[in-house]
């Protein structure tokens, strides 16, 4: 029996290649009738997502960020490589530089080495480079989705919205009326849903949303410290702000620093990740937790379940964000006397 | 032709195992007889470091960490990455827990996969393991070398004796004479270097060493928390502190703070390594800085060229570390009114 494609099952099915990638990747938005044809046809067909692993050679999950320029990819990283070293698998970590030929350069490996999954961070493929992987049977996971959440391939991230929510409610709770945000790129969903978290806390509070309050960022440092310096130049400034990483509040902190500006004496500063280095910071920060390292453990058991042909609970998964308490937040207005325990 | 083996070609050529897997390597130590002897040999019997990939399978380097939990494996594995990805290879990383289970279980996978290289980050393989990579001819670089400098693999490090010396020095032409050392896990030979180099420079400067200015640390921020605590309650405490990783060096300022003392108006601090988040620390840090991604690169290069069987320059490359002047020093004694500039 020859070998079949994605595209010739399609056709015989009479559905589209999406149809078919998604029950080969287990999804379970496909109508049960149209499933029922779709796997008949790949059962009969003996269709392969991929040559099988001779006894010989071993797996390997493809793990890829856009840049390899963030303590937050170990986090990952880390998650991912303890799923696989115990399934055995080996973990190959690529950086595609938002720049197409170095996906399709990735992609060439990837076909050459025969990988068993795809675990994608933050990151777009031009649309050919996912119709390929379909082609290939690759089954493919995305981490913090870029862009439309109609992306076919299952998700897996953390309560963005309801971090940003629990990290302005602390500030609300703590009296803090003026809190300025420090956004993320706004092609990413968490950093528009990080956002639209902090607006529904206000509103829930009663606090009109002061657009002059949200300035843009990039997740990045430098970023945060050119957001807090605007928050601070405005006419009527701040007493919080909520960035939204850690990588920002650090910055955004350091800003505070050159002026003088004590945290959290006279300003709050609240951001998101957890990133192992701010429980160190100066002060130590208040931040949103995210599973980052759970995260890339979920990842990775969902591109093995997809390996193995088996069907998801669920094509998105958030895990939980949790708010941790430590120095960079006070009441307003005045000092906290336990600000440097 | 059958295969050949490592030891089957060192029994021919009446030289060691590790003697023909020096020649494998490109090793210049050893002897010019003894070399074209065993290069005969392996040429006759058609010696291969691996099987051969075929066209359709590419290319992986193994990239092996003892733990991934620190900002600074993110920055080797960029370089590797980097190098790894032009030269269409893969990058499998992994990270063996300093467990034998976890590193046998990584052999087996590593032999599985055949990788065409290994890249070991400061971490020790059991012997045994080692004897298996030379028999595989899968050709080992290791970075930032744990333990004998005798071990039979190139290796790729930091200056780090010169960094540690500069580190003091500078300090020095501050006018500090109690300078604290807070050393990093004395099995691993860079933290060795930076302590004999800060020694070399108190020594050259006419200062005695006071081993009671030198307490021990694992590179973590923990352990520059509790070394600067202990450091501070010695009945003549230092003015500065040297923390021989950037880590140690926040742990330790997040400990000044919670005292009440200033960097650098109080004391004075400088680190080792240039993580990117040090930019950022609140003050930003003076430190040493390590080329780490550049180790990686070079990592990286030198693998590819002993997979290809090309011969190396040198055995052993340093690469050069470089003083970064921030804001966490001033002289001794009072303080310096551009330090939060």
């Amino acid at each position: 029996m020859g070998k079949v494609t994605i595209t010739e099952i399609a056709r015989a099915a009479g559905v589209s290649v999406p149809t078919v990638s998604r029950v080969v990747n287990g999804r379970s938005d496909v109508a049960p009738g149209t499933r029922a044809r779709v796997e008949d046809l790949l059962r009969e067909h003996g269709y392969r997502r991929r040559p099988q692993t001779s006894g010989d050679r071993a797996a390997l999950v493809d793990l890829v960020f856009n840049d390899l320029d963030s303590p937050w990819a170990v986090e990952i990283i880390r998650g991912v490589e303890e799923v696989a070293h115990a399934a055995g698998m080996g973990t190959v970590v690529s950086a595609i530089h938002d720049r197409a030929g170095s996906a399709r350069q990735w992609m060439k490996n990837l076909r050459a080495r025969a990988s068993d999954g795809v675990i994608l961070v933050t990151s777009v493929l031009e649309p050919g480079l996912h119709e390929e992987l379909h082609r290939l049977g690759v089954p493919l996971v995305v981490v913090d989705p870029a862009g439309s959440p109609t992306l076919d391939a299952p998700t897996i991230g953390a309560t963005n919205w309801a971090g940003g929510m629990a990290a302005t409610e602390h500030l609300l709770s703590l009296g803090h009326r003026r809190i300025g945000f420090i956004a993320g790129p706004p092609r990413l969903l968490c950093s528009r849903a990080r956002l639209d978290g902090y607006r529904a806390a206000l509103e829930g509070a009663g606090v009109a949303v002061d657009d002059a309050l949200i300035v843009a960022g990039d997740f990045y440092h430098a970023s945060g410290f050119a957001g807090a310096e605007q928050l601070l130049d405005l006419a009527a400034p701040p007493s919080a702000l909520f960035a939204s990483s850690d990588q920002m509040a650090l910055g955004a902190i350091e800003a505070l620093r050159r002026r003088g500006l004590r945290v959290p004496e006279d300003l709050s500063v609240v951001g998101f990740d957890d990133l192992p280095e701010v429980r160190w910071s100066a002060p130590p920060l208040t931040t949103v937790r995210q599973p980052l390292t759970e995260m890339g453990k979920v990842a990775a058991r969902t591109v093995l379940r997809l390996a193995r042909g088996e069907e998801l609970d669920s094509p998105r998964v958030e895990l939980a964000t949790e708010l941790v308490l430590r120095a960079s937040t006070a009441p307003y207005p005045g000092r906290n006397p336990a600000a440097s325990g």
